[in-house]
């Protein structure tokens, strides 16, 4: 069965694949949105039209996500990275030395670009058995008098994934970069909450950081106006030119998720997705190993190992021939990954399952 | 005489007007970009054809600005205020204070965050006079040991531009922003030549940033990863996650101008773009008076008054009704301005023009 436009089955980790209606429905716009007589690309941030298309971005994201009113939704310049570098340099000095958790590679860079600010604890690292674990946060010893305590909530390399928010108070700090709107949150457990958009939201080169009025209230003094979030959000992500394209996409994407029943029934199919990988793993007989431990398995993506590297290889170069994409593992972990992000479609899994059967019984 | 896809002639001063033809191509390769069964907005940053998009673009703005095989063309994260803001937490520390020159908003701002980091001398303030001038360089007590110099080429809120690139040695730094491949520039005269894409490159969210190979081995050691040139300049821009389509889009834009004659065909476009107004202006027996002194003046952005405020909401009003969108003036200067980059064509100011004089007539 083919898909639209003769598109592939796109497993990319980030960027990756985005809902085809909304691909066509900016392709639709590309050259006159909305009657406004140019493209959204062309629009002035300070129009009246892309002021609507940012405020109704910021609204959607607040109502998929149910953002108390004591929290701020920005869109940032820069990757997840640089913001990782910037909550550091805004928070870590403001108490005892701030807690990190880490559960893979993105909280690992993460601890390693607030270390360049100043001091912090690792409290747990799942480094040592490969990034294969993800703790109970009640199992930690968290001080909640710490600056922060920063967790990556999904580990797009090693497909590790915290099943719950945490249960323990703290100024808790998440980089959601690659779970965000794939499961319900508490977001009020959270201090900020950031995330890259290029995997549930839109494509790269914009943040979405939603922060709690306190941490805002909390910006020190000596901070340039670029990476301060209270200038940020005084002026509504708007204090100098943001990434008009990148956000505008993005509001095209959280209207798409509430059309299609909102954040509750994107879990429902990540899981059934997901699911239908992991199911050809575990009855595999050993051919395919996973990366995670089971209990924290992650809902976006699936990591795992072949026997061998040849094997691999070769699994990769003929899942290509069936126009399924990207396959390849991150080279830390070896093996194969496949990312199913929100958008990607259901029948993609089934497709990838079936192939696996397959190759299995003819390797 | 209408636009193609009723579009408006769009004078804003950025984001902006994009060519026509690079606007079909995105549209067209929207779904599925050349084959490879995606949109450039899905695609893996460190896929083949990403990274042929990405180094076909340096290649191309390397080629059409004959950057000297000591730089390193970079696309960056953020936008230009980021960067000033990076190149001061850089910068400004190495040597004797660094020397601004200010003929207009952007310097005045840039001015400001790198306040944030450290002392600096502002050599030239055009401020007093309501930054209707650019002086000579060679008039200015310019010291060649500072850490570096800094001005905006061209003052998109002013409509002041330099005419030519510095005449004496200093480590120029220059925010082209507003009209890099607008003119000739010879790169070898700056140290750093850094812009926001979202003038004459593509779209807001991506800043190209040209750099000599001596300011690259200068980056302090203490920088984040994020903001360390170094670190980019190693990585080729993809130490992380860049964003992937504006990069697209103004790799698509580079080859439109290369199509179109290159530099040097723009530039003369430009000047006889921007003449048509002023014509308008100076032979309207005062009605309108220009901002910028004559020996100044922007060819990217012309800044005028008319005699009073009610006059100036009307020619407003009655130029939107025309299809003449984004003229009015920003609020420090007031007026209007009338933004002309490279993409914008030479009939939407022969209309502006003649609506002028119309104007004029009438009121």
């Amino acid at each position: 069965m083919s898909q639209p436009y003769n598109r592939v089955y796109n497993f990319s980790a980030g960027p990756c694949t985005l809902p085809v209606e909304v691909l066509e429905e900016a392709r639709d716009g590309l050259m006159n949105y909305q009657g406004t007589g140019m493209s959204v690309m062309e629009m002035s941030h300070r129009s009246a039209a892309f002021e609507g298309i940012l405020h109704e971005a910021e609204a959607n994201l607040k109502e998929l996500m149910k953002v108390p009113d004591n929290y701020r939704v920005l869109f940032q310049q820069g990757g997840a990275s640089m913001h990782a570098s910037i909550i550091a340099m805004s928070y870590l000095k403001q108490g005892p030395k701030p807690q990190y958790i880490t559960t893979g590679t993105w909280g690992q860079k993460s601890m390693e670009y607030a270390k360049v600010v100043g001091e912090l604890d690792e409290i747990y690292s799942g480094k040592a058995d490969g990034y294969r674990c993800a703790p109970d946060f009640d199992s930690l010893p968290i001080n909640p008098e710490a600056a922060y305590a920063y967790f990556t909530s999904n580990e797009t390399i090693q497909g590790v994934q915290f099943q719950q928010d945490p249960n323990v108070a703290a100024t808790w700090v998440c980089d959601m970069s690659s779970d965000i709107l794939a499961r319900n949150v508490d977001v009020s457990k959270y201090a900020i909450i950031y995330a890259g958009a290029q995997k549930n939201q839109g494509p790269a080169g914009v943040v979405t950081v939603i922060i709690r009025d306190d941490m805002l209230a909390r910006v020190p003094e000596n901070m340039a106006p670029m990476f301060d979030y209270r200038v940020q959000a005084k002026n509504d992500s708007l204090y100098n030119t943001p990434p008009c394209w990148p956000i505008y996409m993005c509001g095209l994407v959280y209207q798409w998720v509430e059309r299609e029943g909102g954040v509750s029934e994107m879990n429902r199919r990540n899981k059934e997705k997901a699911g239908l990988i992991y199911k050809a793993i575990d009855e595999s007989g050993g051919f395919y190993k996973g990366h995670a431990s089971q209990e924290v398995r992650s809902i976006m993506n699936v990591s795992f190992t072949l026997p061998d590297e040849a094997l691999t290889e070769r699994f990769v170069k003929e899942a290509e021939a069936e126009k399924l994409d990207g396959l390849k593992g991150h080279r830390s972990v070896g093996g194969i990954r496949a990312s199913i992000y929100n958008a990607f479609p259901k029948e993609g899994c089934e497709v990838l399952a079936q192939f696996m059967r397959d190759f299995a019984a003819r390797a």
